[in-house]
């Protein structure tokens, strides 16, 4: 977004539980996760002026769906598709048109249905594969796991350091009535559950999820109307992959350099961040995350994990509400899923996973197509 | 867009030719339009700042390969996907961003190879089916058929005025080297081919299409070092079917309220347009929409086609690179094929198919989801 102009309020964010739920449609998804937002920001349907629909797997008529059962208004609709950070990326093109005066309010659902057993998000569809899908690195426990061996080869990183994360995750999904698993595990069950792609075991891979996300967007002066204490998205930037030869950077390649242009855009440097969300589909994602975000130094991610940094109680929160590995990951949902926790962070509404003192929220959503950084003020 | 601020300029379009392509991956043909409109706008790819891809049913990598094989320059790239309409969607989604000040020079790609037989786009996914879908409408031959019937039972539009839409496309389409069908149908051979859904005859329904387009949009100030006769994006507005109870409006509904707006916005009024594009899919497309958007009066537009005004040579030439009907419509690349074309005519590089003084085109893109009208001028 912008430096400058018009400041963009996430007025309003509401979620549908995340888990699985075969009996129910992508719009009943949808729908409620739409009603508990527009609750949330104090608005009906008719102040709503374009949505924008995060999914991946759904086929075309899923967003207009979902959007047409809350109201017949004609707004535009759109269908935002970035993998697994497509309604972060729709939250910033939402933000954009805010910005650019060409809609007031806007509201974002992120939704899926993930299919069940494998999914190569590289291949194409009618004909060829990606470069990456052909090396296998579309199958994306195999891409995390190629990232996680090379932080231990070149910095020591230990197995426990990357099971940790999921321990940690799981310990933040009991204390959030939404997360797919509210249930703790052990290291042990973590490192014994069956191997994946080592070192990546069962319990440290995301689960097959069910799920919806909304968020409601609008200008600085509109929110003034509905709230004293806005929650800003102030800034949201995208990348893509950069793959460089001789370095494995795969998706976290450009995070660092993002980073430093979102920090900047926003006048705050790493220090500043309260409360952070990442994305840990893997646990090899916090590890790596901490480090770009420039939350510790470069190779220090597994330590700075270990040694309960990223706890709820830690210098540097982190998936507070269990992340993608407890709370689940329907792709299309989850940015949205990641707006809602630092929103109602900042708000001081997370109950019992409150980070104290929370002020500014850092979300890192990456997936295969891109990246997307966004910090969140009050 | 915005009414102030920033001007958005089409710099460069390109295409891959619409037809039948088994043998190409979409990469290569999302690149080969992409590589035309870099040298239409006498840029390198190293200027783009920001990719868009417009695809329907692909999945979710194609956006990206198209993109990483041109260059890794790390840029975001998203899908947005608005059926029939999602590159024109997304053409106005990049030239938000060009006026929010996010990005200077963006492209759209819009890629599509059609799935053979039957597609059914009300269809959820997922579980559960639209209300259109059960109803059989988001078949659209039928949704198309039950305008028509409608427009001949309130106007007295005749069999033929629909079928005239489609020899003027053909021989339309036989002036433009890129339509995937370059050869001529007689109002004959187009009314006596084989019924589809009353009054719709095969020769009535747009073919099935592989194809690419590519559009590349700047700042004006930008293209102050590319051009002297740059061809604005004045005006790129969307809205979405409203089903009025008791009314037959389908995704016609809002057009001719859009229009209404899109006008408003552009400091013009429907006497100004030149040339236009409009979403023959299927012939009552454009027996429709030339009311909708104000050439002639309601309930006249089957007698308007049929004298001939939408000839090239005609008051309001329209679809003058043979439409969705001959041209091809695969789906995603349809609404920068569309831009592609308006832009040819308003530069006066048409060819044959040049429009006389051409200096305000307008595009109708419609389907399942929304529709997108916008203005182009020089």
């Amino acid at each position: 977004m912008g430096n400058d102009g018009t400041r963009v309020v996430v007025l309003g964010v509401g979620l549908h539980p995340f888990g699985r739920f075969p009996e129910k449609s992508m719009s009943d998804l949808g729908r409620t996760a739409a009603l508990e937002a527009m609750k949330d920001a104090g608005v009906s349907y008719n102040d709503i002026q374009a949505g924008y629909c995060g999914r991946v797997v759904a086929s075309t008529g899923v967003g207009l769906n979902i959007f047409e059962e809350l109201g017949s208004t004609g707004i535009p609709v759109t269908n935002v598709e970035l993998a697994c950070a497509s309604s972060s990326r729709a939250a910033e093109f939402a933000a954009t048109a805010i910005k650019a005066g060409v809609h007031d309010m806007c509201m974002v659902v992120g939704v899926e249905k993930m299919p069940r057993g494998m999914l190569d998000l590289g291949q194409s569809g009618g004909g060829g594969m990606s470069f990456a899908g052909a090396m296998g690195l579309a199958l994306l426990p195999g891409e995390y796991a190629m990232q996680a061996r090379r932080h231990m080869a070149l910095h020591g990183s230990k197995r426990e350091h990357f099971a940790q994360v999921s321990v940690k995750a799981h310990k933040n999904g009991c204390l959030n009535p939404y997360a797919q698993y509210q249930v703790p595990l052990s290291l042990e069950e973590v490192m014994n559950s069956r191997m994946v792609a080592d070192p990546i075991t069962l319990y440290q891979c995301c689960p097959t999820s069910d799920g919806a996300s909304a968020v409601v967007l609008c200008s600085e002066e509109t929110a003034r109307r509905y709230t004293t204490k806005p929650v800003y998205l102030t800034v949201s930037m995208g990348a893509t992959p950069i793959y460089t030869p001789g370095e494995v950077q795969l998706s976290e390649g450009p995070t660092a350099w993002l980073a430093q242009r979102v920090y900047e855009k926003a006048g705050l440097g790493s220090e500043d961040v309260d409360v952070a969300q990442c994305h840990d589909a893997f646990t090899p994602g916090e590890v790596l995350t901490v480090e770009k975000l420039g939350f510790c130094k470069e190779g220090e991610g597994g330590v700075f994990v270990w040694e309960g940094n990223t706890e709820i109680t830690g210098k540097k929160p982190m998936n507070t509400d269990g992340g993608l590995l407890s709370r689940g990951h329907p792709m299309g949902a989850t940015g949205g899923a990641m707006i809602t926790e630092i929103v109602r962070q900042l708000r001081g509404q997370a109950g019992p996973r409150q980070v104290a003192n929370a002020r500014v929220g850092m979300i890192h959503n990456a997936g295969v197509g891109g990246i997307q950084l966004s910090i969140l003020t009050t």
